[in-house]
């Protein structure tokens, strides 16, 4: 679906909004979940939480989004956390020349591009400024890291993580000596990072300030292809568009390590839950792929790198990167720190680094990509409507509770009602004002699943109108029924479909 | 409890730790919450939100940290967000000089004192550097919001929110035009805040980094007496600390409206739900109280003002500010940017801004106040044992599994009946390292309240021990009924005692 169609949903029903927005000085690149919109976002932080996180055995951590100079220096951020940065000479407009430069090319431009070369394709190209049409000049390095001095005396240069999972490498080794873990051990994270965008852009696409959630899993390099739970996943099949052919392969995670396309059943192993997180998201399996990274696209830190991306409107976005990491980051932190971060188990000779394979993963993105993936448009007869089939999981309320009218007894009744199913852990969501379809048209377009609607005949013969979000169809239930028929809907036990009409 | 031994349990069990610790110039102020300790503090949220947010019908918005100068100029942030600072003249060690003086004085010092007043006290007693004994500078005030610059051009000063409110206020507008909504109207958030402190101390409780969860009510100043559900709390006894004679008195809410010692019934309904929340942290009731604030002493927006404190081991902790903002937030953003905040129901004759008040409540000092409250040690026989009597809805599991020895199938009936429990929703820990005894003992400090051993009878006979943790009474219960004694647990049907010994 087109993005602009989920920005204008979104808009139109608050799910998100740029921040500060009645102020001229409102920055690019930030933004407010509102009410439903935070409600999804939970949501689909609940499931990664359940399905990566609980369901795989990990633990999870809450860190600090501001950190000292040393951590940047040794994760290597301050020196190669950059984006080629050319200004305007005139008006001081900045841009991201390799942006600038892959527009005319036509393709994409490896990261770790000289200099040089963009201020060639500029020249070649005759790129100008495109506000006054006037030269650019010679393009530096910029760093994209905010920062911030903490302490009376500003003595203290510290950063706004770019990234979450800095604090997992750090807070690792206090981890492992309380002494309740062992390899493989995966630790999680969600929370906000800072990116300085030189052009933030596309709503929630490229954000300032973004959220991840990452997890990140340590395991001895000698032991990649130990996993405990490999039978589930080795006839599963994950799509892999390789480098050699640039094509998707539909492989399984058997094929994909029998033929050496991944380092070893670790990184298939999580790969593959990561799809089933896409799965469990409603992404349809054919936008779904893993792009293998080319040495010089790959993030400085990685060895292997699968960037996992959905198709929204025909374009690929990275919703996640998995980054084989090595010992990359415990040994220069070890080394910056003069810490010892090396374990050793019982069973292994000698110590060493464990290595890591991380799955960093846009919240913003996912959310965005999960909108556009149960985005629906569709005309009966002369009315066209839009709905959001979210899944039930996601879905910011599981029921609508509406009085057809506000007199006669009918709020009092559905406030009953409401407040029997909220006691029940229903998600329920009550709405009394407006004309009973333009509240069913909210409840479809922010993806509620069912309506219940209270009417006369509720009063006389305590019966209610159920009805369905994709089917829009109606079934008369007693409302005595309706706390079992949602016990069995959470439960999977019953479907709509199951009810007597 | 003295808040070092809660400080150390912390540590030993990894519940908290100061951030980046691994480096020498690690920032203080600044802590990670452990994998234990997150699910502590995620319950806290998870019970506010269901406890004030959504049972009083209110919504819930997540809004960006940085926020552009405008937002803070509007609030008085810019200008009035100070403390008052003083510099060693020759080791440039900075103090917060009211901080000095009223260790001199024995009291508080109103927060607006005059820089004067200060250099005065300075002078008068005497008071130099800690470190070195040389003289202070004179005060100055210190802005003690963090800055950061967003854009390539470093052009937008942009500052971190030092209150979790200022997006609620500047959202507000946007989400009463979505129609949806009426006053009272609730909104929510919880998220990071960021205070330059230049003395951060007390772990948890004086942070850099910190976290809020703040409710702002929006109301008719005309209607602060229209409470829906006022008959709940009207009985309810709040204990008010006034400063007419600086004692708590143990009021019923309408005794407070009645005699004047609140605005209105919205202020004491909301002052009841708190303390209510309070109760259900386990709180004492005895060892809380609202402090009312005298104006010099108030922040520089609010009418009245009632601190929540709670008693730890003699001394007062503020956990929440209760404010009394009137109009002030929405008149100055509608001044400052031009925009119409004002609203106009159905009924009223014209336009007018929203009332404002506020629970903001610090969640690192209730998680350090919901440990200090269920901090328990005894000593049976020999042997000393420390506990945490955490409610069960905070606790980080509800039941430990644990086999009794790694061999014979014991881990991995233990495991089975982990999983089987997981997907009954029950949040189940596990954990076969150790001996027993080791793993009852971290289990009781971390707050769980039920440990199940799996041991030869187990394989044997189908049954296990259920141990409880605060009495430590263990009872044998069959495999095949714990399913239903958890589920009844959860639902408060069944306890402990009710089961057969």
């Amino acid at each position: 679906m087109p993005l602009p169609e989920i920005t204008n949903l979104a808009q139109r029903r608050g799910l998100f909004f740029p921040s500060a927005e009645i102020y001229s000085d409102a920055l690019a690149g930030f933004y407010e979940y509102g009410p439903e919109g935070m409600r999804i976002k939970h949501r689909i932080v609940q499931l990664w939480r359940r399905f990566l996180v609980e369901r795989e055995g990990m633990i999870e951590i809450d860190g600090s989004i501001i950190l000292p100079e040393s951590v940047f220096r040794a994760s290597g951020h301050l020196e190669n956390f950059n984006d080629p940065l050319v200004v305007c000479e005139t008006c001081k407009t900045p841009y991201r020349v390799d942006k600038l430069v892959e527009e005319k090319l036509g393709h994409e431009v490896p990261e770790g591009a000289a200099l040089e070369f963009y201020d060639e394709k500029v020249k070649e190209y005759n790129i100008v400024c495109a506000k006054d049409k006037m030269p650019l000049g010679r393009t530096t390095r910029f760093n994209m890291m905010l920062q911030s001095n903490v302490g009376a005396m500003k003595a203290n240069p510290a950063y706004l993580r770019p990234e979450a999972c800095q604090s997992i490498f750090l807070d690792f080794i206090r981890i492992w000596k309380q002494g309740k873990v062992k390899l493989p051990l995966g630790i999680g994270q969600v929370g906000k990072a800072f990116r300085n965008e030189i052009a933030p852009r596309q709503g929630l696409i490229r954000k300032r300030e973004l959220e991840q959630m990452d997890v990140e899993i340590f395991f001895n390099p000698d032991k990649i292809d130990h996993v405990e739970n490999w039978d589930d996943v080795k006839e599963y099949k994950i799509n892999l568009y390789l480098l050699s052919d640039k094509e998707i392969h539909s492989l399984t995670c058997q094929e994909a390590v029998d033929q050496s396309i991944v380092s070893g059943k670790t990184i298939a192993y999580f790969l593959a839950r990561t799809q089933q997180l896409g799965e469990m998201l409603s992404f349809p399996l054919g936008k779904m792929r893993f792009r293998e990274l080319e040495k010089e696209a790959r993030a400085f830190y990685s060895h292997e790198t699968w960037d996992f991306e959905v198709n929204l409107d025909g374009n690929w976005l990275e919703l996640a990167a998995c980054n084989y990491r090595t010992d990359h980051d415990l040994k220069t932190h070890a080394e910056t720190s003069k810490a010892d971060l090396q374990v050793r188990e019982e069973g292994d000779i000698s110590k060493y680094y464990p290595h890591i394979f991380e799955i960093s993963m846009g919240l913003d993105r996912t959310f965005i990509a999960a909108l556009d993936a149960s985005y629906r448009k569709e005309t009966r007869g002369e009315e066209e409507r839009v709905f959001l089939d979210l899944p039930h999981r996601i879905a910011p309320y599981k029921v609508g509770i509406y009085p057809l009218m506000k007199k006669d007894g009918m709020s009092e009744e559905a406030y009953r009602i409401f407040q029997r199913l909220q006691s029940m852990s229903v998600n329920a969501y009550y709405d009394e004002s407006g004309s009973i379809g333009k509240r069913y048209a909210r409840g479809d377009e922010i993806g509620i699943p069912y309506g219940i609607t209270i009417d006369y005949d509720t009063i006389k013969e305590q019966t209610v109108t159920l009805r369905e979000r994709n089917s829009m169809q109606q079934k008369r239930i007693p409302v005595d029924a309706l706390d079992e028929v949602f016990w069995k809907f959470s439960t999977g036990r019953k479907t709509f479909d199951d009810l007597a009409d």
